[in-house]
């Protein structure tokens, strides 16, 4: 597919391509049956509805790919889960299990619950965008984690003002003494998961990210799918 | 002034008291004289319209004031100078001189030209706001940046879709190793000052963080004012 350049002014809310993630809503509204393990396709996205007390289990089947998570409130998606809110409840850049991350209301949205991998993740870089591929060479489309939020809500009827920053599962990029950010690949495992409670009614998004320019997905830079599932509280 | 508790949805445009910087326009639609010293009334901000090529000085007269600053793309202000797109585009989460920081559209938006001061500064905090005094034990309006922000823009008839993360000019928040955030008091003197170039026509807002009740802005806890002006380019 090739990029018509528009002269339109940018809109944060638009997405700038398409892919499957525009059409695989787990249910019209996203509701999800319960224990129903829900796969997201690599390269692609897909959002879930979450009453408060349900928990929500990420998996990272080949233990190298990266999960973009954002939390929508519901109905009013003008407050979502905010990294830098939450890096002033929580004093640290890396939520652990235990933390509780808030909104740009500074509301609790979601608790840390449980983590089986050795903890890494990351919540100060921006999700990936079609300019971002563009400046790391591109000439077509390339699927990213941004319209892959953008698409997974449109594909449940809604829409976001801005994209967040990510909440990013498994993306291993320190940042060490003096600011500097080292990009490196996962330490998880296949297998591994995260596990989320749910502290009010909600939309989370997870995108499985299609980088395979550089190694954040893995040393191989073949980013593959993930999967999720919803419980009761426990 | 007593809050009233808004049963409203959360509107991350809308200002939810008031102080000066609604009324405190540099001029009708913020575009400054050249080399005329504006001043930034402690716990108040102001906006200012930058074409592009225009150097912004930001100026510190007590050194140990922080200034939340933000900059918008002019006339779309759905895009906006992002900490987490520039994260990725500098690899460090400290923009240093040289450095020129991006929107949330990837655009270039504004240099960091010059630094008086050691250089530390923060871009993984959110903005203060109401809730973040309440959560401190305020109980009536505190003055707070995320408002500042929303009412300089709006004395100049504008308005922003969300409060990005600022870039926190002299706010020294360092993230350690593990991703631990400290809170610590500048480092920066009386007089230090900051210069940035304008990259394409923008909006800047500066507020002075009216913080008091942490020591971010010095351990006296006394917030105080900034100043700042516009040059041609040189």
């Amino acid at each position: 597919m090739t990029i018509k350049i528009s002269n339109k002014p940018f809109d944060p809310s638009q997405y700038q391509g398409t892919n499957d993630s525009l059409t695989l809503a787990i249910s019209t509204d996203g509701s999800p049956e319960y224990d129903v393990t829900y796969e997201i396709k690599a390269r692609c996205g897909r959002a879930v509805r979450l009453a408060k007390g349900e928990h929500l289990t990420i998996t990272n089947p080949s233990g190298k790919q990266v999960c973009d998570l954002w939390t929508f409130a519901f109905p009013n998606l003008a407050e979502f889960m905010s990294m830098e809110h939450s890096h002033t409840a929580l004093s640290s850049t890396i939520p652990k299990v235990g933390d509780t991350l808030v909104t740009n209301a500074r509301n609790p949205i979601l608790t840390f619950a449980h983590d089986s991998s050795p903890g890494v993740h990351d919540t100060v870089i921006a999700a990936c965008d079609l300019a971002r591929y563009q400046q790391l060479g591109c000439e077509e489309y390339h699927d990213n984690c941004s319209d892959n939020l953008r698409m997974a809500l449109a594909a449940i009827g809604l829409k976001a003002l801005v994209v967040p920053t990510p909440f990013n599962i498994w993306m291993n990029t320190p940042v060490a003494n003096g600011g500097k950010i080292l990009w490196q690949t996962p330490v998880s495992s296949a297998g591994d998961n995260v596990v989320f409670r749910a502290e009010q009614d909600c939309i989370a998004v997870m995108s499985a990210c299609p980088q395979d320019l550089t190694p954040i997905n893995g040393l191989n830079q073949s980013p593959s799918g993930l999967t999720f599932l919803v419980n009761h509280d426990k």
